[in-house]
């Protein structure tokens, strides 16, 4: 068992977890959006905030850009300020829902010249890749339609699939395409890409540089999402995730906060199908609407932690014995061995053997952070969804 | 048949489906709003789309208010400018989740203080009732969780039963007080009225002269809501409806535009269960984020016109004999008989006979109001959820 | 219009409806099987009935097989029988669910033994599709999990695909393997082909011979299932339906008698898609466990043939323009004046014209079928779900 | 702490879970019931069983009968049986939808004579009561309706309310009925008691001893169970649970396999609403479709013991403290404190400190029951959900 322990030890402090720009501004729903104390009014100002999340936790060394809210005139030197910090740029995620042009779609739009202003974006967030280092481009598309007969659904995939095969072709070496999928919002009839067969579907044609990205809040009532975890690896087509959490649509609350039993079948079947390790980007992707942003992002990264902490305590081999001779309660009770256990001691010792305090949250709030950006920040334009 | 068609077009000539002044302003999702040329950008401008709306179908001649969204000096003015537009105000709707103190909730908050705050608007809106001269104030609250433990469920129905009895305390003769229920958002782990059961017990305990509100959606996926509507009005709690449509969750499309079939049953057992009439509220509550308002306004009273029609067409003694001999397929049948009707050339008749043209889509398009509107409405401020 | 409704008209005479042995027979929930008089207690009794539905509709000529509920010693023999009475023996359906050895599964088992013995069924199957003339193998799998840990997830795919592998290559020129997907049930964790996405990943590579089924009661709720349609489609995938219909789960009910607007929105991207044809297999796969099953059964063959009518009659031109212009109403009307069409009186003269009564369910009740079978078949077992 | 933790084993000692007596038989799903070795032939077998959970886990000294399945001449002498082996007779639970004449109802059946047999069924089971000193009668209608139009929905509730009230008049001193809801199965259009609403409503109509039951199965998707739990005790509603797990629907797997989160929320709001104690009733209902029976009964009994535990262990004072600041965080986090905790070492000592073994289902493989009763139970009927 100590031997199992060192192991799991040594994969934990190589996990890496990548929490996103948007996640530190101000963000909300339909209904409202609640602005808080000092939240970033600049891409720098978002890259400090998660400066301080990576400090305390230690395994949250990249940070995901959305483009235009973290458009700069200079990335390279917005890559060179996150070094600075301690920091990567992570992924670049495109934006082609948050314009006039866009109500009834981008890349799907019946108007060629919609098509090809969203098309541009995408190629310009190529063109960012290369200037922030990032290796991969996630796509989410907001398309869709409302209404039955609104659109022809069979022609949108078709635009579809050109405007990925452009995106595609235009890619370097060692770069990605993450192809997310939703089931629906914006879009309330159809949506483009709305299940994981759809991504995989396209990614397949795309070829090997394409992968499908699970954001975990973004299935219907009842999906099985380790299952779809599972059969990606299989395919080869995992890309990475948006981890946040849910009890009935895209809530997007932290990671681990309405089923954290879910969040750890997930992790299970990652380190089962080989898919720990860096080619698959383990994101958060979440909105704070009622908590303050930091401290939640903290929480949801040790949500994470905590998960995969207990899928690689799980004992394999007995699971494999118990699973071969069919002793269903046996092998169920395998896994719950290791999802019972309380992992908080076992992570806080790897934070201390790597120079971290053991508690983040208590670390954090004793840091003064909050209130010294509560001060700083007063004047200005506070981050949100669209700024 | 003549005699039943002849009472059927009579029930018809005496519907009326309340719109909501806010769905004639911009609206969109949590993604983006998309403007739209010619919105209003005042509570008059409002009454006069709506005004459209009623010319056309006959059916709409009561407009619902938000406030403060339509917040004016002179209510009474108001109503006033309304009557000269053959129009009437009708339920005015609370606004208790716009500030930012309501992070937290409203009248359920912990902190008494904004309970208070929250409450004291209630009474505001009840006050408005009477310079307006509405009979029911509609309350929905946006109040709730999103994460388990954030606060105490049951002391959060204290509060909320509390607030009610204050409200309650204070209508006049002939008012109602009208409670929605929703399962969730913008609350995402509790929300403090999520279900029929809940607005229901409350009723009850205030009285006659509170009733409950069917959004219908609102509910679960799954959830039978003629049953809800025949169970409500057998209590003699049922209130009224806000008419939309969804596939997903409160996607608040056209009404009967997603699921014509369950509009059908429910407005039959409107019918069977006595509440087609003056003391059942039918509103639409809708939002159109990418199609036009005005026509779609029209389109959902037509589609809540011809599920009425084909539920006043039901021959009720045939499907009487049918269920008391348990022949199953033949009272599907008898249902379906009307359902599978087309109503359009009888609601084009009631029409005529009504002075009216036979097709008011046509007709408004006929009328060049959408290129009046967006001539003359370029400047200032245009209407939207929060404005 | 004349031309437009005589070639709706000649589509809908080459409409043809496979109806599913088992549905002749009793069939019922974990609960209770209600027994019926007058139930087959034979696969040619089964024939018998399903000639009733054929003679009444004369869009019904074939037939499924289930195997082995439908188990004789002589198929061709049966086929024989099938012609006599003017029908054709259709899809042949394996069963690897209801032994005891079926327990953890069948192909996907983890004892080798098991899986070959389910191996050896399908095989089994390909050899009774010779005897029968079948085109098509439809396979279900109840496979699954009911508990986390029970199984390798992984493992399960993989002993999954060597099966499909090894039947695959038995089929014969002209021979399909339809593979159906389904969300859960019998297995309430993970399920081996729960999803649309699995089946076509496993079909795509199968290779042309292999499709996918789509069963319209085996999705998510909010599954958007003319989405599915339409991409397997455009993939070349789309091998056929199990038509039924429900509310909550499987829950097997009449075909569009749940949701008739859906059924149509199917049939359209079933008609705009080019899959409108003999390629696709229409196929009913229903229980009716309150309801007399021959009327039950005509009723589901009438309900998709008039969505197909609706769908038909869509005026594609006018839809086309409508979505070319963004015009989101205009689009949604076209369609819907399809769908608020009475397609009744046409396909009355559709059945006049091939000389069949215009009503098949009162022809049926007047042929006296229902009498007779009461009177002769009422000795010996009656067909159910396990007989 | 220490007296923390006294207090918490205290009320862990006197916790009750009542175990079924059918979940000790055959079950499974409308596709195949599995037959094991060993399953109880006889009610007194039954009782057997349950007695080797009780000894095994200390918890579980009440059984509930099943109505005609555990229908003996004496009951007298079954509950001397019972409480030779150191049980007692618990819930009686009616049956009124395994025979024939209930195929559309049993006291919602348009037909009175069929109403008739079921009222007095359920007067026979009060009958019963009285001979088990059994306190509270159960009844769960699988009363409703596969097709719109197939009944009249409200004149099913006047029946239902009818049959209610005879039953209800029946009571004697002590005596409750505990109504059950369920959104659907077998019933697929219409439930008669579908959702808590219903339930509440009807028994507010009766009187005091009405109560709803809670089974954790049978609710739309995302309904937030633990708030009709905290609604219910508000009102003094809430007479018991079915405690089993579901992914999808009505799966009734294990308590606490399928979301064990979630029973810790339930469990937590009962012990906040002083709903821990005798009159609520914790029951399970649950189907062992591949699983060995009894221990995973004892599973399902520890999985509710552990979060129980957890839900003691919540620090009352300090989350009370959190949800008046309103730090969203911070009471979420002494939620989730109680939640990760590893409550198993607990469990062991209150075992040992009552004289049983530290691990249950250990304990139960070393007693050779199994064994045992797979030698002993070979011939004879085995008991299922019909025998």
């Amino acid at each position: 068992m100590t031997a199992a322990t060192a192991a799991v030890k040594a994969a934990l402090k190589e996990q890496s977890i990548e929490t996103p720009s948007w996640a530190y501004g101000n963000s909300g729903t339909r209904f409202k959006v609640f602005a808080q104390p000092g939240v970033p009014r600049t891409p720098r100002e978002k890259l400090d905030d998660a400066a301080r999340v990576h400090a305390h936790t230690g395994v949250a060394p990249t940070v995901a850009l959305h483009i235009p809210w973290d458009r700069v005139d200079d990335y390279a030197a917005l890559a060179g300020y996150a070094e600075g910090l301690g920091l990567r740029l992570g992924t670049i995620n495109a934006n082609v829902f948050q314009d006039d042009d866009y109500r009834l779609g981008s890349v799907c739009h019946p108007d060629p010249a919609v098509r090809r202003k969203a098309l541009d974006h995408l190629l310009e967030c190529v063109d960012i890749m290369e200037a922030t280092g990032s290796a991969d481009l996630k796509l989410w598309f907001a398309d869709g339609t409302n209404y039955p007969g609104q659109d022809d659904v069979r022609a949108r995939q078709d635009r579809l699939a050109e405007a990925l095969a452009e995106v595609y072709g235009r890619l370097g070496d060692g770069q990605r395409v993450l192809l997310e999928y939703k089931l629906f919002e914006p879009s309330f009839y159809t949506t483009d890409v709305p299940d994981w067969g759809t991504a995989y579907a396209h990614c397949l044609r795309l070829g090997e540089k394409a992968q499908v990205v699970v954001d975990t809040g973004h299935h219907a009532p009842g999906t099985n999402i380790e299952f779809i975890v599972a059969v990606l690896l299989r395919e080869g087509k995992l890309g990475g995730f948006d981890f946040n959490s849910r009890f009935y649509a895209d809530d997007d609350l932290m990671a681990g906060a309405a089923d954290p039993f879910q969040l750890f079948r997930i992790m299970y079947e990652v380190v089962r199908g080989g898919g720990y390790g860096p080619r698959t980007a383990f994101m958060l992707d979440q909105c704070h609407n009622v908590e303050p942003k930091i401290p939640a992002i903290i929480r949801s990264v040790l949500n994470v932690q905590e998960a995969t902490a207990k899928a690689l305590l799980v004992d394999r081999e007995a699971l494999a014995a118990a699973q071969r001779d069919g002793d269903v309660l046996a092998a169920n009770a395998v896994l719950m061995d290791a999802y019972s256990t309380d992992v908080r001691p076992l992570l806080a010792e790897v934070r201390e053997e790597t120079g971290l305090e053991p508690d983040p949250v208590a670390a954090y709030h004793r840091s003064g952070w909050a209130g010294r950006i509560a001060a700083e920040r007063r004047s200005g334009q506070q981050a949100g969804w669209g700024a």
